[in-house]
């Protein structure tokens, strides 16, 4: 395994969480970007989809990710959101396999289990989580950003084992490997 | 109001039905083009929707629609499904923005009441409706197809009011009557 730039996209109409990162084989990571692409509530629907496809595009031209990764949409969550959520997911989903890229969804259980190292961690819980992972002098705001960078640190850390460690741990590998332990209980 | 062409899609990733219809400002209509697209059911959802996206592309090149109409995906529908049906039905919204035409959504009640003047209306009654105002020989089929024709047709038939008719009426112009008058009631 090389190192690993994810794509992470938290998919939304009125807020899109956009961010990157790079991710060695030993789990340390670096920030590589990280955003939001908002679209007026008032535009018409097919328009702010294609605000959100240009924000996308245009991290997908300058960053160059491997992989893509979105979060999982349900149609049990939020009902009033949830179609324009879906509708989002489905241009994200879009643009990766037009950029040539294999993408993956994650549900949001999953992401929180990878990251906090439980399923039902709330939004503080994941953002000190990825500041930490990611050496961030503040957490990332507003939560769709860090939920973008969750989602792809989630990605890299959910593609294989962890090899084996030798010598003293850095901070980011400390920071994977106790989320990898708190995960796994 | 000069002639419409209308672009009706109704959104799947199994099957997307697709139909364009030019309506003339009597009301009358011509059948342009008809067909479904669809993706492979284990292939990845990324490839799905690019695969459902190039089915649409290629149709807005060759008929160049004036505006395209999608149906409105609800979250109470069929569940194992619903979340690919708005994934999809925002890769049709967006290419429709990308072509800088402008795209509006109706629900399948609306499309019944139009066509069929019934909102409860079976699929074979909108089928049979559609076949009666594009005078064609057979039953438009699969249903995603007709319903995709049934969809442009509403949308062209909820742009404004009939014109005042003048002398006997065509077919297609009773047809049109009928419909208007039993979505009234």
């Amino acid at each position: 395994m090389s190192t690993l730039r994810v794509l992470g996209i938290d998919p939304g109409l009125t807020r899109c969480g956009i961010g990157v990162v790079d991710v060695a084989p030993d789990r340390s990571a670096e920030l590589v970007h990280v955003g939001v692409v908002r679209s007026a509530t008032d535009a018409p629907i097919e328009r702010r989809l294609a605000t959100i496809a240009a924000g996308i595009r245009a991290v997908l031209q300058e960053h160059h990710p491997d992989v893509v990764a979105v979060e999982r949409v349900f149609a049990q969550q939020n009902r009033s959101t949830v179609m324009g959520t879906a509708q989002a997911s489905g241009v994200a989903l879009l643009l990766a396999a037009e950029h040539g890229l294999a993408a993956q969804t994650h549900t949001p259980s999953e992401v929180k289990a990878a990251i906090t190292g439980y399923g039902n961690a709330d939004k503080r819980q994941v953002q000190t989580m990825v500041a930490r992972i990611l050496r961030l002098d503040a957490l990332p705001k507003p939560a769709d950003a860090a939920d973008a960078l969750a989602l792809a640190l989630c990605h890299a850390w959910r593609r294989g084992p962890a090899p084996v460690e030798k010598g003293p741990l850095t901070p980011a590998q400390r920071a994977w490997a106790d989320a990898e332990r708190l995960a796994r209980r």
